[in-house]
């Protein structure tokens, strides 16, 4: 990771600010022959895209996707894909107002500390809208990973909103795609729309939620020690989205209360390979995949942006009170979702390719088992 | 970060097993001039040493370091500096019935699938042993601090033991160090002892912890958008440590409670620059740092090694029960404060190293301040 | 330099075919409030661009870039700057016939061998169109350049075509800029002229180059030992640019037949600090800078799409012969120039963000002069 | 690479000043399960030595490699395998005069500009010293190809020595380890060692030399556009070796002077796939390898440190003139061979890791024959 740049062989760089001409992808070492075109990048893109509920920002941009190199008659070509998204919906007075005072819990007043200037224009490079160039670049790593891992599954849901979590018991993975809030428990959805249509319109005021992304058919043996260790990178990754400030892989936070006895996935032998009797360590254990679930949570902190009066200061000094109109998702956690598998795509690509090259695919046997390739 | 490296200019490879001959940590990167000596660093060492309390590993170890490259009469010269820990207490016999057998919650299965063989001795690479490189590698860190910015602290404590929590009121700084645990609160310190005793006699058994470091007197302006911020390489360095399973920047994944009146650390103009009501950002905006205390935790699961069995496999398939004797920690996470502290301060170089580069340090001002030069 | 991203600080990475829908740059770590629009930038595209010459290929591309990102009101905001330039020429007949077959000396074989599949049209990602990325990117990193070392020039100049090569005696630094080849001597450009001339015309054939480049006004002190020295850094960075073969700092391959005496560059103190007899280093010892003027040369190879029918094979095996029509230079180091310059430039900026990153570009004295500060 | 580490997957950081207590490698990435010890090792450093004739420094040390991690029970286990060699044969005092002198064409002064300080014991980090530590992750790199590539053959020797080169119609393979000086033709052979002992005790002077590398067996498809072409990393490689100021890739210089027409490597079918009908290009066509030999060559100046007076500075800027004693060897060279040699065995192997990582080492085919994987 390099200022915009992330991953090890699947280099995602990502350009562009919130109200500029266009923002996009760079991405380097992207596996040659790969199926893709425009629409299929396009469709992970409209997942994503603002304006989709009542209840995300009014913004209203199509968000299309050009694909500009890397690609040959519908295939990958080993060299460098970029996508880039127009910026069509820039209403730049909207932001005027902000450009000399600094939102209290933006990034407005560190750009500026840091660089000793900033591009006021809807968040500049901090805006969230950062995050639709890695939803193309995820759309990339699932056409590759469809290819190299076709029984992978990548799947984003919230689990928390405010206060209010979902019920375990209730968990419907169906359910997901079914209500605006990627929520797999559907009264837990239907409070949350009461409650999150309440914080906007009479509360004036915005959210904060907890975003769970698990992967299915990750082969053991990604990842690797001690400082590229699978869950490093997925911290990273995840951390590094707009506004997440805790990221939790497996039991998460919680382990810091369990004994040994009750954190230790015991194993045992079943008819593919070994089988695990729980999964507190979230599929990874030091660092590298075990062949379970990879399951990971990331925390995202309520917008910044509310309509109700916070105390703050002008670039020269003086005291001012900041409202921000304009649209504004008052829970941006919804939209994190398709960003947080994004992400998950990427790196679990990024540490596939990683580990062809290094080991070859070539996995320790256990039993009778063959060794079989990986990737 | 790229297998066994940290750091973008400031970077650390640590090398070495439990049992092997040595280990130690090669840094690229160091700034030349800087007053350093094999003392200063253990200094740093001596701290995290295991055999330290009565409830740590009882493996003892002087752990010396000796610095092979890099200074010249007692400076740094700008050059690779490699700092060796020769192993000298290496009981090989203690681990030798488990090179056929994976510890439930243990890498031991992980490295054998991804490398077909792994060292057991001692759990070879993926041993907490690598840490001691780390806390080299902070010493280092820390003496560049020191010259360039001579008013930062960093200080790492325990916050947790199990489901036993500090009690912020008793926070008492000058506590940390008189107690065995790190632990800011002297009541919960004697608690954490009883219980500590009471599960590595009785119980055979291990738990989990939550370590907390913060960093006072760090500049705005350090980290970058938007996958090198410094929260993103934070909480990457934090959770590479071993058996660290989740991260939290400032209020971490309680900002999901929060809403965003609440969330918003307000900003007043106070006679030193800007400062803010209250720090739920953990003194990080949109990547950047803001000049408050950055504040993070990350939650440590409890070792796996215990005297409990556990069901497990063996290579060849066949069932077993695995206990493990020999010399463990109950609760690593106390081990892990310096070494928490220690990768704070290699991040917070890293990060003024690569902000000069870019920027040469040089701040926007806010009101009447001067622009001023950073490290 | 990572696949198709090129420095370590000021990062850039390539993208875009020859005959796709548009090529660029994206850059990654340039400093933030340094002047620049596109009107900066295109003026050093069109010295590079076709067209430009009766000897030089007639394509004819205006070669408009545009700034997508990391500027805002006409100065960088220290965010990622994306410079795109459509393609609008893409007379895409003129190379169908060599879909099936490799011309020899080009890169159409490896290119199938490594990915399986090529972007045949118009040389594809491995067209020297690909340069045009590389000189917008060296126009940024000047523009930053002129803010950091106001008195750096960077002057490239071709001092051989074929076996004919300028007379040093008659080396006039104003006569590059009169003639078509960027030749600073005036006899030869007009040998040269009549050369190329009958090469192309009557001998349907192409010829090599060597280009030279040097930097004036590099301040002591840039580059770091022993992987990233300023002359490993220049020798890589020449030797990607297409076609080049051969790399030399200073003296070159000629250092081979001088004896220690005579290539030791004697040195005296002079006003200003030390001041060396002679410069066979090329201004470059122990790969860091020492103040004097950096001089290297690269040589291009004559470019391989020529009118006369050369032996070779189609994808399927058979037997053909290659006669590639189309527009091509007969002398591709004419082009080189512009590109040399660029890189020249992306390296220097690269090491002096490096160098105040890790050392704050405080240079250590000689005799009584005070300790500088660099960049 | 970054300052004191080469290569992309197969990552070497070399540590270590001439007179320190130890240098060595840190190498990360390597494959694991590969059979390796210290003696494996030993060997091509054994190589390497000085004092192996009375032409070369009669600095007399062992060398002796110990391995310090990653390999268990003689296996490589994937993790840091970190080679050190103790300096035993540190007389100190033979340079004690210089630490206030800068010698001409030598990193005395910019070792000093940089960082304010060096390390004057004999040469520190910028002696030739280093190129043991290259030498030693080159055979742990020639290890790793002998099983992923069993047919590769790695081959140096000296070309040319002052201005006596080889006559390359005498050329035996056999006679390069016959003489002192790995050269091809006994007669040069003969002529350089009545030169060279002439150079030494008559002359008091030094002389540059040729050095040319081979690598025969190296797959079609290392390599990858366009800033991490395989000839790109092979310049950069030869280029950080200590005096070397020249790389050529096949024909390198000379293809300024040749045409389009004789430039051209004609391409027939063979039995085994496509066959080249000369190999001007080297083995490398658009950075990425053709299957042919990958041929290479460098020149190396002469040492700077010799007998005879040259005039000079003090760090106080005074005038002196400097008389290296001490022991130097008259052609660097000769000793830069194995170095060139180590240098090409890493870049094979970081491009064949990086090669199966990308593509999964699938190769393109031609004619009937089949897809074959690399690697």
């Amino acid at each position: 990771m390099s200022h915009n740049t992330f991953g090890h062989l699947y280099r995602v760089t990502t350009w562009g600010e919130s109200h500029g001409p266009a923002l996009g992808a760079t991405i380097d070492g992207c596996p040659p022959g790969i199926a893709v075109d425009a629409d299929a990048i396009q469709a992970w893109l409209d997942r994503r895209r603002p304006g989709r509920t009542r209840n995300t920002t009014t913004r209203n941009e199509p968000d299309t996707v050009e694909i500009l190199s890397g690609t040959y008659e519908g295939r990958t070509t080993g060299t460098p894909v970029q996508m880039m998204i127009r910026n069509t919906d820039q209403r730049s007075k909207d932001y005027g107002d902000i450009a000399q005072t600094f939102r209290p819990g933006h990034a407005d007043i560190t750009y500026h500390q840091k660089y000793g200037l900033r591009d006021p224009r809807g968040g500049g490079r901090s805006s969230a809208r950062e995050t639709a160039a890695r939803v193309a670049a995820g759309g990339l790593a699932r056409a590759v990973l469809a290819d190299l891992l076709p029984d992978l599954t990548i799947t984003g849901y919230m689990v928390q909103m405010g206060d209010k979590r979902i019920d375990r018991a209730r968990f419907d993975r169906a359910e997901i795609a079914r209500n605006d809030y990627w929520c797999p428990d559907a009264v837990a959805a239907a409070e949350w729309d009461d409650y999150l249509t309440w914080l906007r319109k009479d509360d004036h005021n915005s959210v904060g939620a907890v975003v769970e992304v698990t992967a299915r058919g990750v082969p053991p043996g990604l990842g690797a020690p001690v400082y590229a260790k699978l869950d490093t990178d997925l911290a990273a990754a995840m951390m590094s989205i707009n506004a997440v400030k805790g990221v939790e892989i497996g039991d998460g936070m919680a382990v810091a209360a369990l004994t040994g006895r009750d954190n230790a996935d015991e194993i045992a032998m079943g008819p593919d390979g070994p089988e695990f009797s729980s999964n507190h360590a979230g599929g990874i254990l030091g660092g590298i995949s075990t062949g379970q679930d990879v399951v990971l949570r990331f925390a995202v902190k309520p917008t910044s942006s509310i309509l109700s009066p916070r105390a703050s200061i002008r670039i020269d000094g003086t005291a001012t009170e900041v409202v921000t109109k304009g649209r504004h998702d008052p829970c941006v956690g919804i939209r994190a979702v398709p960003v947080g598998e994004a992400m998950m795509a990427c790196v679990i690509l990024d540490h596939l390719l990683l580990d062809r090259g290094q080991t070859g695919g070539v996995r320790g046997t256990i039993g009778e088992g063959r060794s079989l390739r990986r990737g």
